[in-house]
């Protein structure tokens, strides 16, 4: 039996590749997928394929309409949606992927630090578990398949 | 036909009511829920009922837990979500609402400042509409009334 | 019991007025609804709504999204779904509708004139009942609530 | 992980062709379903299973049995679906297909010349988005698989 | 709290009279909806609509798209379905409706006699309660509003 | 707006009518529903509407598909459900009925003495909340309707 | 792509084989499942696994049981029902199943002799297809597969 | 065409075992899932992975997140659920497994001695089978996969 999770979340480091590796270590049967991380990629690409927009506001439209194509193809192909959240990178996206994901009826492992407790106790109340490293995340991950 | 339209995002200023008494003006049969917006009672909610708990995080746990119950009834009967988002509060639970409510194939009306284009794409992506003011937002409302 | 019904199909001509009044005549308990007639503020909504926009795409964007959101409120609202095709106005709006009801699993019924047989077969196939005036939905409506 | 990607819309010329040779040349891991091809075939299909119908609605009624079978089972085991519409063929079983397709909650790319955006607003308001040519819709499902 | 109750079965006797009149004794908030009980005018109802049909086969089917619009609507609306089976009367399409409740999630209330167990025994394993007469499907309706 | 509550749980004091007596003098617009309080009724149910049964374990199926016909229909109906349980009444049909509402995602309001907190663990944690007296539900729903 | 065909129907002569050699010829990529096909194991598996029964309607229920879970497993997993009526087995469980499916967004193909058009008119109304022979529906699903 | 099984049950003697060897002997094609089996580590998950507790409650609650997360992810993806009650261990979430799993419309097969017939008779009445041994269940698992 195998799994897709779906880890939503800032693209700034590299925290996506811990999980990956750590699950890689394990020698987890799991499939990882996620938003493009490639960011000034992600930001241009409506206009990528879609060609110059007349403005700011209408260069985002293009890119978030191809950016949620994407995420809503991947969640939906999801078993797990991990998503994390930091200090540093507060974005509504990532509350966005979390809450469809719970909505969905999708398990949600929320990673955050114990300093961002009250803005995210609402979605930590939705989630199946809170953790606060990756490293977490993936052993949690891990004891599903154990027996 | 009446319609229940759920008011989510930030407690801190009248625009809920700014909305309640245009639509009483416009005599739309529309019945409006939203979340506690006595800010204090909210965060003290859990406290309140559950009696006084351990720490901070459990504090917030035991509210949110309640908070999220009532979000979650009234999200359900409702057959139109409007979020308000601000330069002021960037609220994730506000974020949360919303994508729970297009998850669930609720109709979203998202209102924002044109200066929140960038950070709010993704969730403009999935509204129904996006306007910058609630005059605006009733204006919609009204407008499924019309013939 | 009281049922919700959406008359969906071009908005040039009256044949919604006739459909009201003759379930009217036969004291129907139904309730009809359907979009915006006056074609002129169809078109001009978003831009009544949302102020002047940059070109004739964005202008049918604005309206569209405000349309959109009108029809998907009151089909959900609905217990059946009417939509009529004519000679004049081969509207993909209309089809929309329909499909969208039937992939909803709302009942159908279809009005359409026999000549429109070929270009409307894979829609009539979908639909509950396929009549060819405004009357014989009437006369099936109105079947419903007979004993 | 793989996706399967229903193709709506015209089959009269090698609009399919030219999707899947270029999804070939950038190995994306797609496979293509789609309607009947052979549109004398489509149109017969009624009569070669069923024999000799009475008269032509008849006969449509028994193709469009078989086609819509067809349809449904694809669109039901397809992750996206594409519509194209294009000046030449404006068919409502495109709209009805790509209307479907927004109901089940698959994502839909929509392909249509600008000069067509009037008359589709409605439908490129549900779709999550709205390209000129097969070959943007292509680069969007790349994108997909990109990291 | 009122209920709807759908009654699916033969249409020769008074067997819902029956049920609608102990009902009544009991003051149970009910309402009862069900098929045409008019057997002729459940048989000629297509070509009543519609018009003369060119063979026995399409005004059995123009019959059928009228009758199944009412039932699929019907049972939709309705709480619980209960569906009578006797000797006389082994109609294919009670078991069908009975069957398509129960695959909505309706309950099931099946009325039959003792000697139908063999032929029934799929269907009664998939009622919520199999009973043998009228009266006591009456008595189950009872015990729901009973305190 | 009203509310239905469903009170899962044993039969045996009268904490449901602790629950009404409070939301009444609260005013809360809620109807409360139920399985039959009455215990000794609710065991023979079965007996008293399909005759003696063969044995015990007959007698206990056919009490059980009419109380679960009585639940299964309220469950349905009801926006939250609350189930309590107690040092003395151990009972699985509780915790099957709280299991049922959460799969639904009705949200689930838990009463336990907190002694109980290791065997209901699983269960807690699929709640929506968890309390340890009636009140304190009552307290919860009344915070639903507050503003 | 693969699909998966469940076959209802009586058990009394060998169609499904009929079935199942012509989708070899035509290399089909076919999976197909149903009922169990020993007749009279089929009535005795209750007996078989769960031991000597009281009397006849319980050794019926205990039959139907395990019937039934077959079934449900198998419906479930399946693209496509196929369903037979013949002359001489007129089985309310074919019935049972074939609507099932309906009502479970399964595409039905119904096969009949045209003889028993009329007690089949509304279930013929709710499939994708009726036929009057084995071979048609091959034609049918073979058709799904070419291009 | 291959199976998922969910085992839900008590984890403190081999009766899984005893199902996957007899099942191994059949050839049947089946993956089984479960919770985890060692009854300590299954208690204290919470603490593993998130660092001591500050007491008791908070220890389960942290285990129970872990555990019903594995529980959700696996009960997703079987095709049947069997769950085992025995005199000794008459473990609540059991039942709650149980009881979701006939919510999801995942069909259940309950193993219990005859004697606790009746503090299960509402869970065994929704039950797809109900059993005595772990050999049963697996006869019946068998069953579905001969022809």
């Amino acid at each position: 039996m195998e799994l897709i999770v779906y880890l939503a979340g800032q693209i700034h480091d590299d925290w996506r590749e811990e999980i990956k590796s750590q699950a890689r270590e394990r020698e987890l049967p799991i499939t990882f997928v996620g938003p493009m991380e490639d960011h000034e990629r992600s930001d241009n690409i409506g206009e990528e394929i879609l060609g110059k927009q007349p403005n700011a506001v209408l260069k985002d439209e293009a890119a978030s309409s191809i950016n949620n194509l994407r995420t809503d193809i991947l969640i939906k192909k999801a078993d797990v949606v991990i998503a994390l959240f930091g200090e540093k990178y507060k974005q509504w996206n990532t509350a966005m992927d979390a809450a469809r994901a719970t909505a969905l009826q999708k398990p949600l492992i929320l990673i955050r630090p114990e300093s961002l407790h009250h803005p995210l106790k609402e979605l930590s109340n939705h989630a199946s578990l809170v953790v606060e490293t990756p490293e977490q995340a993936v052993r949690a991950l891990s004891y599903i398949f154990e027996s």
